[in-house]
């Protein structure tokens, strides 16, 4: 469901947070540009939850000491995780759903009843619905996959799942997108390929899933010159919504997706994980 | 300073927590009847401050791990502590302040910019200065304390350095009312004394330390009947407003002073240790 289809804010402001609320976070390092808080508290305004999501800054060799004190608060109910703690993060899920024991990555983690904890990676799943959402067909494309971090390797799953035609795949670390292909063919054979130098002639759906594009002066992911004149940029970067790749096809007349669209159609997700449905 | 001196709300209603928001935290067990988040988040929305505070729920055996985890998010920048915390909180703290020597107990810890943690106990100082906003005197007073608990310990030192003519302790653990005059002694010697059993009839200045009052089925922690018509009940507990204990006082026409403020005159002390003035 797109952002803007969602319902109006309530005339009322929200109320401040009190010793009765409940707690989510959003674990990243940076972690000031998430915009999952502004969207899930905006939510819980919206439904009367007393609850907030709050961003947590925690660097790498942090993560465990974090994630222990975390998983021991009693009114925290559940946890969003972004770069770069998509991968480590799945030590601390209980129950790993189908998406994360084929992607290794989890991008929510839930306390369940029992006190043990569920995870899901809603990103590919997002990032497709998005495009949805957006007009943009996914099935029988020719996609490109640059960068296989927690969102890549989710996005790549996803795009197999709902019908490329193909799907080529790189990244800086060659294994790493090797290891993807290896697991996107238990899903469909064949349909990703690892490729060190993509054909963008062959291309029409093109996808950054690299942190490039976060800090101003970060080189382009990819070069959008020798892309065709129908082909697609879709972005993950959030902040800043128009990176200098977006920028770049648009120049171009090529079609772009920003980011945000991916974390908007997450939205629904999380509601319904978290149980905050009716 | 009391609440009701404090500037009034902006019109403007508080922004939802983004990705950039500063996090302070309250630990207790139970903590849904806190009152710091309420105020503080006041304070934050007044100073225009991207900060909240938020409950976290942790048991006594998961202090150890919630601490440690919280001292690694990179975005806490304070830790409030209340009941059954403030005794073992100081296992976390790099920089006791005086009062917390001698106390042996803490309710604020502030990360340094060094990234070790100072911590403070602004219990006794909120309690006399909450007394002295409301008009009712300490020097020369015959004060006697029911339990000895984290925020009894503070109450007590700030009574004695107030000036009190005397100060009955009592605890249903004689052993931590004993250590604790022992530990006042050292401000003023002989002011304070351990009484098993208190002498009513020669108490002006009558304070519930204890927990009790908490829950509807709580036994009164002492009995009102005896005390002097000029003799003053306090309270720590701040939800009910109204204990049974300020109840039960009011009848016989006692004056009383309910335990919000307490916490109410430690907010401006908070926004000095917490560096949130201008």
């Amino acid at each position: 469901m797109p952002m803007q289809q969602r319902p109006k804010t309530p005339a009322v402001p929200p109320p401040l947070p009190g010793g009765a609320t409940r707690l989510f976070v959003i674990l990243g390092d940076p972690v000031a540009q998430v915009q999952a808080p502004r969207l899930m508290n905006q939510l819980f305004h919206e439904e009367h939850r007393d609850a907030v999501m709050l961003p947590v800054h925690v660097a790498p060799d942090a993560l465990s000491t974090v994630m222990r004190g975390l998983q021991g608060i009693g009114n925290l109910d559940g946890i969003l995780v972004t770069i770069p703690h998509k991968f480590a993060i799945c030590e601390f899920i209980d129950h790993p759903s189908e998406m994360v024991r084929l992607t290794g990555a989890a991008n929510a983690l839930r306390r369940d009843a029992d006190g043990r904890w569920s995870g899901e990676n809603f990103d590919g799943r997002g990032f497709v619905a998005g495009l949805h959402d957006q007009g943009h067909a996914t099935e029988g494309r020719r996609a490109a996959l640059v960068g296989t971090g927690g969102a890549g390797v989710a996005i790549g799953a996803a795009l197999v799942a709902a019908g490329v035609r193909s799907l080529a795949v790189t990244d800086l670390a060659p294994d790493k997108a090797i290891e993807l292909v290896a697991r996107l063919d238990t899903l469909r054979p064949g349909v990703a390929r690892f490729e060190p130098a993509i054909n963008w002639r062959e291309v029409d759906l093109a996808i950054n899933a690299t942190p490039l594009g976060l800090r101003a002066d970060d080189p382009l992911p990819f070069d959008v010159a020798a892309l065709r004149a129908d082909a697609l940029v879709a972005e993950v970067i959030m902040k800043p919504a128009r990176t200098a790749l977006l920028e770049a096809a648009a120049r171009r007349g090529l079609a772009t997706q920003p980011g945000l669209h991916m974390l908007a159609s997450q939205i629904a997700l999380y509601r319904t994980f978290f149980g905050l449905d009716g």
